[in-house]
């Protein structure tokens, strides 16, 4: 049995040694266009940060052995043939002509069964200057390294990204924390990371950004990259304003490498551009399998095809393709977009949906719940605040998404961990709260952040107080609306400058709050505020068998404000 | 409405608190023997320790207020009885007769509903000494101040902890790493963490204590405990070896307070000695219900009644009571047992079985996959080797249980959170593989520890390799028996000394072996050796193939030796 394998990365590498070490009499042949193989592509902005000193080190096993031509063939037993492009597939006749990139020199691979792992590759803008010197996409090994010689001969004083998803915060980072450039950041939407992250999470990463230096524009709208001589000198956008630029990287996501399926006849699907595979991941040919960034995979919580370009997924899918290969049954049901990103000082992660796109994904009645608190027991020295996002179905109590940001711990993995291996199994909200999640104080807290969360959620649901917006209530907060009154319930001293500032603004802090139930007017609309709406919530339940009956909770407290930069 | 709650700890605490804001106007009563109440118990450790500087931090809200009987009343709105001991509880009257234990005024109290809340007592070894001074349990605040005193007048030298479950590992850090004292730990057991953790892991953590100073004592077998004056001076051994000590604390389980319950005719287990309770957290009369330390709960695994006691289960216990006390319908299906656990520089976690424990409940061919890995990607600088144990039924593949011993990050964590969610569902290994888990490479590696484990489990279910224990493997390397050769497939230079040491001993490594597979004999039974055992398996398969029929893999490779303490 003769098995080719096209594409040398996480799903292909993945599929051929499995299926070798299935199989050790087969022979397997893997192809790839580039001499450098097996590369950990998630790792880029760590070696252009310089967190990684060598590029090899991104090819090494944890064992030191760099993962080359020889180290497949010798170690591994594969046959391996580096620049070797991988032309056409002639599925009659089962062979795949190819080409060898350094004498041009064309040949025929037979094969019973092929394996396509071609990957993705970056979207370039349509735009006028894209082609300029010194225009960057994350491409491979090879840009990476041209952009870390470029910053280390010193001729980088002044990058501009475009683009704030994954690789757009990574590499913000790289340059700006490791090398001191001032980065500027350039996003079309209005937050970063979107789609991805809720919008409340987002301007906490937005305002920490801001603190570590980087100039992020949202909202832009770049007409043309400008340049001097051929190199690159700046963005120019729609309004007339230039941004100086000495380096620009676009990330603005990836696109299938999907053609050489499409030219063999293989489904390729219209709308994602992403190769069409069932659970096992064979394409339209069943003799054909393919995996990783090149396909397109179900959404697990909208049903959907999409892309969902992750190293992870990759690996994943290239045992199962082994696995199917070998003569097993196995199969990659799909994905629930579980993610983790370390972003400065900052861990953010989450899975399923945010409560923007569950809208858009026509869920009806979203909602949403949010949480901070302390990751470790408040007592615990060094404790940070973390903050939560639930996106739940009302009618149902289903969870749609969980995100979290954190401080730059295992925090937010532990959550997005537990999360997303339940959430393909269609969890509701009272699932959640019967998590059982382990405890000590230098971890967390007696009851876990995902209880807390899901609490938030159902005491929404079930209706015990009305729920307030964060966005909403600094727009009721600004109008001066009489109708409203702002509740403080911290220490006086926490909201001093609040009750100052706002006329309808007062301090009545929690502890005594029931023996001075008395100086509320039952007649306006009651805000409680706090620091995590804890004691608000407690404080709402408590009015509401008082007869008050327009009191409002905000959703995630004060603190939420605070990591957004705003005084409060 | 008027609810009793009997124990104003972290059940009885909760289910007043929940209980109040679900319904405001019911009287909630809180009554506890001690002054103080609500108390984080599991944080004893880290005041003591002096990670937590006052104890009364122990009792505060994450806003800093101290949760006293003012507190409860004025900001909750519950009548607090505290120095109040329950006595008796009159069902058919449905009346409690309580004690002030301050004036020793004799009360009743009566209920519409009550909840027994009343927690669990620390056990002491009935041994001659147990009673003189000096000679501690942690059996709340009052003796951890106590202790924390001593220390701090520096009364203390020489403390022995007897037992090193959970409580005596924590107190051991606390006296040794932040007070500087030598100490000695006794376990009746030959492993730490008996029952607790798998013996592969305790032995890391043996190895990490001793490299800390400890001086740990395995299958301790106490006779007395020594005094001179009336105070401790030693602790004296069957054999007659004596270990000094000027403080000794019992650290060896707990036993629930049930005594009210059963007095009151209600059920109570022979067998566990915890109140017996439905999934609603009802007793035997439907108007009582019992949560916390002292009620005895069903094994999710064994499906066996156990004692749990654990904050975290405490704490959801208690909003379950509040819930049906309200008329809500909520339940408390059981427990998989997960803990989390700092020990000096490493996490230790897990939940659900150790093979050991697995085979004792009656498990019939209990399998075992070890792993260990860098906990981040291997090229991201700082990553730390993590080790993994997963118990599952050979026949069915139904994970059993997960345990992992790390460094002190949240990756521990991370990984038992995930487990622990989906345990309670009979996961089997393949839908560990199957789980989707985030990935960035500064949290994990591409295929999450979980995954790899999951892989190691599955290669062993599918006969692709014999596995070969760790203990077994030292018996038969020191045995010298002549029909076994040891390959070691690592750099020459890290088995130099081995293959010195051991005649059968030799290296092949990893990258040459398919090129010198001609040397070795096909008559001998192979054990092939690497840090993880991921090169071995690999090999294995390769000579699968090549016609040998005996060859073994360490189960969990030579990194796990290193980590007891042995030159490998």
């Amino acid at each position: 049995m003769r098995v080719l394998v096209i594409g040398a990365n996480a799903c292909g590498a993945k599929t051929a040694c499995r299926l070798k070490r299935l199989k050790p009499d087969w022979e397997v042949v893997l192809i790839d266009r580039d001499e450098e193989i097996s590369y950990g592509a998630c790792g880029i902005p760590y070696f252009i940060s310089g967190d990684v000193p060598e590029e090899t080190a991104l090819r090494e096993t944890s064992f030191h052995t760099v993962r080359d031509k020889a180290f497949f063939e010798n170690a591994k037993g594969l046959v391996v043939l580096t620049k070797t492009l991988a032309q056409e597939i002639d599925r009659k006749n089962k062979v795949v002509k190819v080409k060898k990139l350094d004498t041009g020199e064309e040949e025929t691979l037979s094969y019973d069964k092929l394996v396509i792992a071609t990957g993705a590759s970056p979207k370039v803008l349509p735009i006028p200057g894209k082609d300029l010197e010194g225009v960057y996409t994350i491409s491979g090994l090879k840009a990476a390294v041209e952009i870390k010689q470029k910053i280390a001969r010193g001729e980088v004083e002044k990058p501009l990204i475009i683009g704030a998803g994954f690789i757009g915060l990574e590499m913000t980072e790289a340059f700006s924390d490791l090398w001191g450039l001032p980065v500027t950041l350039l996003e079309y939407f209005p937050q970063v990371m979107p789609r991805i992250l809720p919008l409340e999470l987002a301007k906490i990463v937005e305002n920490h950004l801001r603190e570590r230096g980087v100039e992020l524009i949202l909202n832009a709208r770049i007409k043309e990259i400008l340049g001097k001589d051929g190199k690159v000198c700046g963005v120019k956008m729609e309004d007339g304003k230039v941004y100086e630029a000495d380096l620009v990287l676009m990330a603005t996501g990836i696109k299938p490498n999907s053609e050489l399926a499409k030219k063999a006849g293989l489904l390729v699907s219209p709308l994602t551009g992403g190769i069409v595979v069932n659970e096992r991941m064979q394409t339209s040919d069943p003799d054909i399998y393919a995996g990783g960034d090149c396909v397109e995979v179900r959404h697990l919580i909208t049903g959907k095809k999409v892309l969902m370009p992750m190293g992870s997924l990759a690996n994943r899918q290239g045992r199962v393709i082994a696995n199917n290969l070998a003569g097993e049954f196995d199969t990659f049901p799909g994905t629930v977009g579980a993610f983790i990103l370390k972003c400065f000082d900052l861990a953010i992660g989450g899975c399923g949906l945010t409560p923007e796109v569950a809208k858009f994904e026509g869920f009806s009645d979203v909602g949403h719940a949010l949480n901070n608190q302390s990751e470790r027991s408040h007592f615990y020295p060094g404790a940070e605040y973390a903050f939560y996002s639930l996106t739940y179905e009302k009618t149902t109590g289903r969870v749609l998404g969980f995100h979290a940001v954190g401080p730059f711990t295992d925090g937010t993995l532990a959550r997005v961990h537990a999360i997303s291996s339940i959430l393909p199994f269609k969890p509701t909200v009272k699932d959640l709260i019967q998590l059982e999640l382990a405890y000590a104080p230098p971890f967390n807290s007696a009851l876990d952040p995902i209880h807390d969360t899901a609490h938030v959620a159902e005491n929404q649901m079930e209706g015990r107080y009305k729920v307030l917006a964060l966005e909403e209530f600094l727009k009721i907060l600004e109008s001066g609306d009489a109708e409203w009154m702002f509740v403080d319930v911290r220490h006086p001293k926490e909201s001093e400058h609040l009750v100052k500032k706002y006329a309808n603004y007062i301090s009545i802090r929690y502890e005594e709050f029931r023996g001075r139930v008395n100086e509320l007017p039952k007649n306006k609309k009651i805000v409680l505020l706090c620091s995590t709406s804890r004691r608000s919530y407690e404080i709402a339940r408590f009015l509401s068998s008082k007869g008050f009956e327009h009191v409002f909770v905000l959703n995630g407290g004060l603190n939420y404000y605070r990591k957004w930069g705003l005084e409060f």
